[in-house]
């Protein structure tokens, strides 16, 4: 069986083709002459799947799509607080190339307008870096994130080099400012040079991917920027992305996204996949008018858009109390029913997972509510297990939940194990409170060795363990 | 065991409550002399599961955060697209009074100013209404979200209508530039009314848990929001909600928000969880300094913010294959193995675990790949069974994969089985492509019941169906 | 002979008529129904001299031309300072019923847009006075400044009242800045029957006269606009009159000038003429497009541009020096030649006049200086006479110049007379220094006379006294 | 006798002296080193004679007043209609170094801030002139209107060229806009030399006079500047010369001006004196600080606001009727009353002089008109004298209209002769109508002896001619 994704994308090419509006950039003759024909479009599974459809091999100019990245460089060199005092966030309402900096604060309105990505350059490495030393960097960077060694269009960094009158007054602009303290020229011209690094579809989705993936390669699994600086980019992606119509996009398309003047986007929709699209005829605004167009039915036919919700935590997360009947027994704390109740967890666990957990062993193991039929009927279970067997991860809250939940159980003095084969709890002995530990085993088998151990004999009718 | 979480509401409340920044509204006596001591902050789940924290019963009126609600009433009852001609979705980076409208359109820059709120209000119901019918209108949508009947604080709107002149002069304005059709007094009354309705944090938890939960409301299940609204509801929130610093907002707490001059702000993580906090000191944007304060740690701690993606779609869905080798058999399309193969799918099925399904149907049931150790494994197989037993929702793109997946399967002439309990394939008999159909059965004794009758002697070891 | 100015008139009207571009406003019926083939011009001397030509007899209402008048109407019903704190005085680059104030101040940028004419108008008799008393002080300082009862266009003011969202706005915006103090409804209904008082363009020019005329009616002679108000009218006029383009009008026409909607022009340079144009058709500023071409052709043929210097000081003043030889003769300051020296000013004396006179007194009383032959060769006279008779009118400067010269001389105890009719010099007894007089008289006989009883036996051969 | 004028310029110094307000301009060292003790105020009549007090001598960089001169400069190399396509004339409300230009045009807003100075610069010479060539010509020519050979301080050049970011931002984004075609770099370097030029208050009172004068210079009665550009300077002065207050300055001072940043203000009242006050502490806007009050000052208390009037025009001129009775006389054109009729001008005559002898002559040699007793009285008239011997210049406009004037007398066979010993009237033979012509004497005998030539026997008892 062959894949209907190839096709899909195929299709949503053949839907945006024609499309003619607009015009390819004509400011440089490279672009220019480009071919205008030309059309791509990719995707990149978080790990690391790739479908594309079109031109996907040829080559353009990778242009402001550099800003979003280089703006994660420069958090990464020179710190997130330096950045922000450098650099704002908010949608300017403005073209890419204003001569304007914030009332007040001086700085660039945010890192997606040219004043803001020069800035963004200028911090990378540090502000005293020569400009080979910010090129080599960057260039570093970039491959590393598309999987293969990129290389910078001379042509085009020559041609954008005569025609860069308006950045060399941003540029200067800055400086006066005291926002740059390097040389402008060298700022303007390491940022023109960033400008010119070549790229295909499969490079940009690659590199999407990497964003949509909490900044984890989905090839090599590594982590190549900070999650935080992912959650930094995407939301200035979200609100400065697409230039002066943040909302629009938005409501529209609903993925953070950013167009290249050359024809690409890209788009990433965080946990789910990367986005690239291609095609020179741009509108006047600088955005590819078929790249939108594609990214809007991709929104619209492929559910991307972030605020759809489609009951996401209902199902990520799944909690089934199983009770092991066994009559009564005696415990250094009183008597128990020998019964054995397992809450079981799946799939990344957030706040409303660990919250379902919580609920259920307030309602299971409190004391009966007359309100509540059915609530407090395993109050005097003298076994409980917590399977993680089948969560992938806990997030912060959830972690902080469940670790509470563990400690008033102990307190309570229920025997308590814990299958986490993978370690995604992160107990920590050290930093319990009063001593008290839950038994922390790999399967089932190794739990029902412990609570038949402690008396509490439950025999196990659930096939599930 | 008593549920930690209302303790760790508590915290949030008491960590924020040092801060003594900001002040009281004071345009108004009934604001001025609000009780700053009071704060409140609740969760409501999309469950419908509330918690709560501080003095949730208080009342205040509900203000601003009202333009959130009566937009997606404005879009019911006007449509999409005549409020989308009447009202932008830019951030406008003005205060939320500002007298100006948009360039060439003339259209109040966002529903979330007071010049956008006053054109959504005159849209409800319709143009020729009277204050009455909207003010009716509006007080029944905002209790059935709530899920009680609300009433409106007639003090506050006496007082506010006597400081009406600011909103009295967007009116006309309005009027002028032909965006409202009725009279500017009328529309500018039945705003503040609106505005002047009182709810508590748990009535505002509730109504963001709807817009969390794709409008469906978490208690009555019913959908009271259509999902194309709340989409639109959410996106404009998140770029306007917390008016003049929408990049701050969205890259410091990433979740859509609305905030009121009596000091509430809303909070709307899609399929997570509704928020509502309250504390009458605001900053001089017109935000709760607390508030804004307890969102921010919210954010932080709980992993609310939209772009932390943590590997969401992996675990979301996993497909796994079993195999069930019975030896060869004759079919009437030539000779197959005789064995069965099931894939299974989970949770809210969107594209990333569509993509899945089908990159393993591709690399099991297609040719052999030498570059792939394993690929084409069960080309040969004669009988394949897909399970959506623990698949709580598949969205468009995915359904359309599957769909796809299955027709291609029929056409090399499989025999399908398809355990579908809950219906959420949609298989549409009289639209399947050439009359071919797969079998649609509700567990797996008639999946394995029908594939033993269609000579495919499948036993099954699997001890999870 | 027949006067060639209403033939030139007619000339520039004709020169006009061609230019067909624009159209009469058409926002209420009665102006958009205007004969747009109507044109009338008119200049008004200062000396209520009046010649016209085409329609001049047509009545249209007056609208913002309104504005000018009413400025200096609020300045003396409520003081300079109190209309400077409420209302700015910068061209505002923005259109005429702009809806923003000046940031800061919170005050209307100046008062020819509506916001400050409102403004103005709120200040006219008291801010408490009702619409009928401010409307009847309107009306009757206008038709004291035309020279004839003037009467409200109640059709105009009716379609005006209907139309009038955008200026309630206003009037809102301001009320609630709290610029104006009074119900902004009924500012707004003043404001727009101000703008519906009917005129021709002999009414319009005479008005203009009286500002020409420093604020004296040119037929009447009566201070109607005290002369600080007037300064401040043309000034406001000549940088805010002719809406967003100050610089091009200051510089293309050069005349403070302020046009209506209806399609009159008012201008007027001080000192020389008062002028109005008509012709309905407007452009996209409001300006009437012919009365646009006829002010430009009015200023560049009739050098009517205020920085066209011509020499005006050279000529506005001469000083002559005549001497009346008589031989030696003995007073009591010692001895004196026998001659009288006369020194004449005429016109109107202002800085370089009273200059020129010091320097002749300088020079011819004073030592001689070899470097400037002839210098200091009356510096033994013992009469000396000032004749003013022609002079019209001394300013401030040149008063309290000559005062400080007449000083000099009769502490260097010099016989003075001064020929002042017209008592222009405003010579103080009570305030002299050290009780020092000179004589004044009326003419060149009590001159003489007085100074043939002083010894000084001077015999004028000189014609002209 | 001494003049008490430059006593009087000592006491407008000392009551601004108290004024500590405002600081020297840090942003250069030489600036902030500037000894802020010395003061210094000089006025400059149009004849050249010259009054001042203070640190006359003191030598300061002309800084922004370049400007004014510069644009002169331009205008003259490039020509107005190219200057006015790169270059605005309104008025920004923005500070002086704006990063802005026109919407729509491109051009700088006007000639006053940096934008516009830096591209006036660009236009000296040719925009392919070297920058020692531009410096060369500037030089020239301001010296030339101080009167004195000026020079560079290459102290204060170099040290602004350290500092030039700001300047070089609007140098480069002037170039991307295509308003500069020259290497930005050398017109900001251009621009920053000629601001680095060294004067004291009598070089800038002198050249101030220059455009006080019409363009004439009061010492050398040579025309430096073109009178049409003139009038552009000063117009630009009036609305942007003391940046961005505009309104404030016109209407509180009222004569045109510019500031520099080193402390000097000029100003220029046209027909009347140039004006230069010097004081190191600038304003938040860069206006000397103590140049301002001083500037008030003069205004308020020499009544140089442009917009006073007192009367000037009834003053300028004055038309006088002499008749000579001499019984009747028969001409070739029938009978006439043996009288002469003598018409007298004198002074600067414009449109209101010449409209006043059109009008006595209208009345005195028209038919009789009832209702104006004593019209029509010379109606039979046989000679008619018109004295130009008094008058300084005419107008465009009077010059036309006495032409038409004698026209028209000409026509009904009146016998015509002018007194013009200047030439004032231009009378050109070639163009007259009809061929016929007045008689132009040079004084009053030849005009005696012509008219009893005629037969009009007129003997003058009047002693004035």
């Amino acid at each position: 069986m062959k894949s209907p994704i190839p096709d899909y994308l195929h299709h949503v090419l053949e839907t945006a083709r024609p499309n003619e509006g607009g015009a390819a950039a004509d400011y440089i003759e490279t672009l220019a002459n480009a071919d205008t024909s030309k059309m791509a479009i990719c995707l990149s599974m978080v790990d690391g799947n790739v479908y594309s459809a079109g031109d996907d091999k040829i080559e353009f100019s990778i242009q402001s799509i550099s800003k979003a990245f280089v703006y994660a460089i420069a958090i990464e060199d020179a710190g997130l607080d330096q950045v922000l005092s450098k650099i704002g966030v908010e949608p300017s309402g403005d073209r890419f190339n204003q001569l304007s900096l914030e009332r007040n604060t001086n700085r660039p309105m945010n890192p997606m307008i040219n004043a803001g990505a020069i800035t963004a350059h200028s911090l990378v490495v540090s502000p005293t870096a020569t400009l080979d030393q910010r090129t080599e960097r960057i260039l570093n960077a970039l491959s590393r994130l598309a999987g293969r060694q990129l290389h910078v269009d001379e042509e085009v960094y020559q041609a954008e080099l005569k025609d860069a009158d308006r950045n060399m007054a941003i540029g200067y602009m800055l400086k006066a400012a005291g926002i740059i303290t390097c040389d402008p020229q060298e700022a303007v011209r390491g940022y023109i040079r960033q400008c010119a690094i070549n790229v295909n579809v499969q490079d940009l989705a690659m590199m999407s991917a990497v964003l949509a993936n909490a900044g984890v390669h989905p090839v090599s699994n590594e982590q190549i920027i900070p999650q935080t600086s992912v959650r930094q980019v995407l939301s200035v992606m979200t609100t400065c992305g697409m230039y002066d119509a943040a909302g629009d996009w938005v409501s529209s398309v609903g993925f953070p996204a950013k167009s290249g003047v050359a024809g690409a986007i890209i788009g990433a929709l965080p946990g789910q996949v990367g986005i690239a699209t291609f095609s020179p005829k741009i509108d006047e605004r600088g955005n590819s008018v078929r790249g939108v167009a594609m990214c809007q039915q991709l929104s619209r036919e492929m559910g991307l858009h972030m605020m759809d919700a489609s009951h996401v935590a209902r199902s990520t997360v799944q909690t089934s109390v199983s009770t092991l009947v066994e009559g009564e027994h005696k415990t250094h704390n009183g008597s128990c029913k020998r019964e054995v109740v397992v809450f079981k967890l799946r799939g990344a666990v957030r706040f409303p997972g660990a919250e379902r957990l919580t609920r259920a062993l307030a309602r299971e193991l409190g004391q009966p509510d007359p309100l509540d039929e059915g609530s407090g009927s395993h109050a005097d279970a003298c076994g409980i297990v917590f399977s993680f067997r089948d969560v992938f991860s806990l997030n912060f809250i959830a972690r902080r939940l469940i670790h509470e939940n563990i400690a008033r159980l102990l307190k309570e003095g229920k025997v308590l194990v814990i299958i986490d084969p993978s370690e995604v709890l992160e107990w920590d002995k050290a930093k319990a409170k009063d001593g008290r530990h839950p038994k922390v085993v790999d399967n089932e088998t190794e739990a029902r060795d412990y609570i038949g151990g402690t008396g509490c004999q439950a025999v196990s009718q659930d096939p599930e363990w």
